[in-house]
């Protein structure tokens, strides 16, 4: 195959919110950067696309207090934003049964009420004993790395509405089973996103804010700015990284650079070739991350309908295949959008089936908001975990023994080679926040070896942010 | 890159025991097989090198009771065989003290004994409950997958010696840290090589016989049958696979098949490229069962000089680096060898520091018997976690949720690929016994496909054994 041949100062791989801000970074720095993106689009996992008419973010969708890195971002490209519709009643269903209140915790009964407090309690003091960049080192660290969360959850919520109402919540949050998570990894990860209450808040908490262009706009600016150094269709396959130089192998193009930022989840750097191949302890965190599993399902509707009813749209439901729905509508409320979240092991039973997830969600959505919810003017959905380039969502994980054991790696640089990805951050870790913090500090750590390079060449570097 | 094409009725992806095995027995039904091998050699987790003028294997080495299938491989090939050297006094060391017994577990004290028993007694026990092909089904399968086994054991045994002495055996078999693996899994593979007895011991056990020529040498046999049908160096890329055919391509070379058998552990074979994708399970999969980390290190001497002291060189060490320690002089024992295992955090914290590792390993060797030791006629290790082909040794493993949410995808085709590797075997899973007998089951799937077919075409197919 004929192969386009590029130099550079550093090579990104990846066009997603981490690799776009990092790329942006060291461009405005100075220095010469091209990006390899394995899609036909930049963004990743933020996926808007337009649906009867309106955006719909198929990825990634909302901002909220704390998240200063994404929203400066959006400040600074000028899209527009509002806030998330939840005004009304939500819904929670668990043993069969609906609960319906403005406050659902408040249907939950007391015994059950109590339990849960004092699990979220223990989860946010446990939390504060976490160094956020180490969390390995936290007092408890291998305790808590030898516990999955279905075992913590066993041990302090007691009443089977609270352990419904606690799985939902982990797999909306996680997209995984709570099985499958390392107690340790769980208490960092909610501590990362400022606590349990700003996690899983819409109002004051991250689900607060939706940009009306689409979450996809900010890496659509990002890449505007960068023009003709992100290069689309070029998933990269192999990486050679000596003493003096890279060069990084896509398909069709290589680039020969200095210093490279993988920006992609642990699980797919692992997938590139190394040569020499990567260290012990990086190769094994590639195969102690794996992804979540999400569906994201959309319906449209003349008008949001259910909140003439007095519902907000928001249900979490322990029972049926889908565990989360939000109001989706477009600013203004003109017309009615429902999004539902397939997660988990239920993703995972329903990703290959389009007509029977179809029909399956909708029945979810009528017991919920009744039959004029079967009747969308339009369904789409998109299965995560059957994206070649993502391999799930919304980030890769840490089961239980991956903190202490091989974490460490995740942002040690490897030689010339830098670790970038929302995976990385120290702060909303799996957030787009944390993709655009682990961009910046990927950047910051590169334009710093390449500043002293050029320094001792006697060239002037830009000026490093 | 210009590309020998061959065509075959069955590819094979991977040269060690299981891909040879099921290449060999399709072919011997009279099935044109090709074998495609990343490395430059056969055998995959099996390598017997000369080191010092004595064979010595630096992968898997020994079979035991039970394990008829490999037994039956020796056999065919005339091979040699001897009995592990054990003869005299074990040590153990925990709490920093040492432990001399001809059974270490009598010196431990009456309440780690009966702990200890307690705890062995319930492995069995639940282990009879684990429906081998399906330990999903097992009727407390939910529960034991959502637990790893450092809470179970913090649960049933009490005492600090305890404790150190089963998280040596958990490391010793599985090469993971306790924390790391799931107890539903724990017990499924201890159920599959016939309980704990059997798969701990030596005499009566899978540590019994040793192979004089090599364990490779059954590899290498299967090959030489297989002759030019084996392409070694030939790491698959890329499989297409559609409803009427298989193409497979490696580097250099390229397979048109109707059928291919991936003998390969899950969590490389993740790493090739399918077209179209595999479904979501089976990528998760592939995500969520990481290869154990293990340095298998031997060092030789002119003459087994802790025989002569009554030690029969087996250690188990819950504090050094070394987890555990075997006589590894050849049959005869005219000269002397001693082989350690470095296993778990503690082989990759010593994988890419070759002379530390040496040094920290013979440090030990004396610590256990003497300065002698610490003088070998040679020194040789390897990395298997540094093995671009293995990732990691013995095999791969499911954390907590894994069985449970994605292990069904172990064995069940797509489409007109196949699945074999030690991992997918239900006896002696991780074994090379298991490997074996994986071979033999997909080649019997796929015979049966071509078969099928052939009568269909009115071709007569050759003898399915």
């Amino acid at each position: 195959m004929s192969e386009t041949e590029h130099v550079a100062d550093v090579a990104v791989i990846g066009g997603g919110l981490a690799g776009l801000t990092a790329a942006r970074r060291v461009h405005d720095s100075g220095v010469d950067v091209r990006v390899l993106e394995a899609r036909d689009r930049v963004g990743g996992r933020t996926n808007s696309r337009e649906i009867d008419g309106e955006v719909v973010d198929l990825g990634a969708q909302w901002i909220g207090p704390g998240q200063n890195h994404v929203k400066g971002l959006v400040s600074e490209f000028d899209l527009d934003t509002f806030e998330q519709y939840v005004a009304g009643e939500a819904t929670f269903r668990a043993d069969g049964e609906f609960f319906r209140d403005s406050d659902p915790f408040e249907a939950l009964g007391l015994p059950t009420q109590l339990n849960l407090l004092v699990a979220i309690k223990l989860i946010d003091r446990y939390g504060e004993q976490i160094p956020l960049d180490a969390p390995w080192e936290a007092p408890k660290a291998e305790h808590w790395d030898a516990t999955t969360v279905a075992t913590w959850r066993d041990r302090v919520v007691r009443t089977s509405a609270g352990r419904d109402a606690f799985d939902s919540i982990v797999r909306a949050l996680f997209c995984v089973e709570p099985a499958e998570l390392s107690l340790l990894y769980f208490l960092f990860y909610i501590r990362a996103g400022g606590g349990f209450d700003r996690i899983t808040s819409v109002r004051g908490g991250a689900q607060q804010t939706r940009i009306t262009e689409g979450a996809q706009a900010i890496s659509q600016a990002l890449a505007d700015e960068l023009g003709d150094r992100v290069h689309l269709e070029a998933p990269v396959e192999r990486i050679e990284h000596g003493d003096d130089a890279i060069s990084v192998q896509a398909d069709g193009i290589s680039v020969s650079a200095d210093y490279a930022i993988v920006a992609i989840p642990p699980a797919l750097a692992g997938r590139i070739e190394y040569d020499p191949a990567m260290p012990a302890k990086r190769d094994a965190l590639t195969q102690r991350m794996p992804m979540g599993a999400v569906i994201k399902c959309v319906a449209t509707y003349e008008e949001p309908f259910w909140r003439d009813r007095g519902l907000s749209g928001e249900v979490v439901d322990a029972d049926g295949p889908v565990g989360l729905v939000f109001d989706d509508s477009p600013k203004g409320g003109e017309t009615g959008s429902l999004v539902g979240f397939l997660v988990g092991n239920s993703s995972r039973e329903w990703a290959d089936d389009p007509a029977g997830r179809r029909e399956s969600v909708l029945e979810s959505f009528v017991e919920y908001f009744g039959p004029r919810a079967g009747d969308p003017e339009a369904y789409e959905d998109m299965v995560w975990e059957n994206e070649e380039y993502s391999r799930g969502c919304y980030g890769g994980l840490c089961g239980p023994g991956a903190v202490t054991g091989v974490a460490e790696a995740l942002r040690e640089p490897v030689g010339r080679i830098h670790w970038a990805g929302t995976e990385t951050a120290t702060r909303w870790c799996g957030y787009m926040d944390g993709a655009v913090r682990s961009g910046k500090r990927a950047a910051d750590e590169v334009s710093e070896r390449v500043g002293v390079r050029q320094a001792d060449e006697g060239v002037t570097a830009g000026t490093v942010d």
